[in-house]
């Protein structure tokens, strides 16, 4: 099949949302968790968390802050500078999914969805007790997107909860940690690892 | 296992740079094919490609301009306005690894880590011949993440090609389009999808 850009703009909104959401490849998932100044918490589901940069430790998400009735996490991150990214495992995805919800502000996603918020430390905002992998991030700069009125928000890892199941001589292994992938809006995914190859040097390149 | 800041920042290079990569959950694998003006080809791997918004069509990467040696995807789409992105399959992950080697200008990945050009209809840039799921974009805006000097590249999807088997109700299943993730910088995973789950209305929301 092939769409040119008139074909794609021609497609009924609903078709095109889940087309191009699915046209990058797999995304990871993930729930942000916040709390706004009033000690309200708010969880919400992205899978547009990215890796910026290792040295500092840089994560960016893409966010839509520009209407009345979400965007809660964005306010919350705003008025605190501070929240939590947790993976959603297979036995919470349902969870995690319905945190997509447009709750009122009052309401908390933890509550209503089923997961436990948990504070570590002396850290502002809430983790996902059920997430083995999460990490705790200050905020530090967003960056609109003019182009569709988006916001990438960039934050640093200050606290970093992983399993103990990594190599230190490897990748960390997704499979293992039972990370989930999305694809779309809806569907949801699991991992086989099925090859590992080395750090390319020119010199070591097999003829193909 | 507990990492804190002073942890994370007190890690040698290259373990920072495994965990830190991986933090984010599973990462899309795909190649971004680019022509310079004199016709030599570039085909380079990158897992930071991210969906931003469906109306307009517009997809991001993030790319690491800053260095001699390496940054010819970058460069190309400066000078031409066209790349394309093209999934990478199990079948080829050892020739779409191998492209991020630092190769010279001179030398086309395409021809080295024996991937095919194909050009459709007079899209500038050359697809991937081995992908079933591509697009062509048009360079659209650049924007500067001056926290650690890398830029988000954004184009907009002009071309469109992909499998013939996915339902119009539903995401596209990427188990079925045999696409891949990527973990760390080394590690590749194929998708199972394990759930699917509705559009959220809050008066459909289940009891947890």
């Amino acid at each position: 099949m092939h769409l040119r850009k008139n074909d794609i703009d021609n497609l009924d909104r609903i078709t095109r949302l889940k087309i191009i959401n699915s046209v990058t490849g797999i995304k990871p998932a993930n729930l942000v968790g916040t709390v706004d100044n009033e000690g309200r918490t708010n969880l919400a589901i992205f899978s547009s968390v990215i890796h910026l940069g290792s040295n500092p430790a840089i994560i960016g998400f893409v966010s839509r802050p520009e209407t009345d009735d979400v965007g809660h996490t964005y306010t919350n991150i705003m008025e605190t500078g501070y929240y939590t990214i947790n993976h959603i495992h297979p036995e919470f995805i349902k969870n995690a999914h319905y945190t997509s919800g447009k709750f009122a502000k009052e309401v908390s996603e933890f509550e209503r969805c089923g997961l436990t918020e948990e504070y570590i430390h002396d850290f502002k905002a809430p983790f996902v007790k059920e997430s083995s992998f999460k990490m705790g991030l200050r905020f530090r700069e967003k960056i609109d997107i003019k182009i569709n009125n988006t916001v990438l928000v960039i934050g640093e890892i200050e606290e970093l909860l992983l399993p103990e199941i990594f190599s230190i001589d490897d990748d960390i292994d997704l499979q293992l940690t039972n990370a989930v992938g999305i694809s779309g809006l809806n569907s949801y995914y699991s991992l086989n690892k099925i090859e590992r190859l080395p750090y390319v040097r020119l010199n070591e390149v097999p003829e193909f």
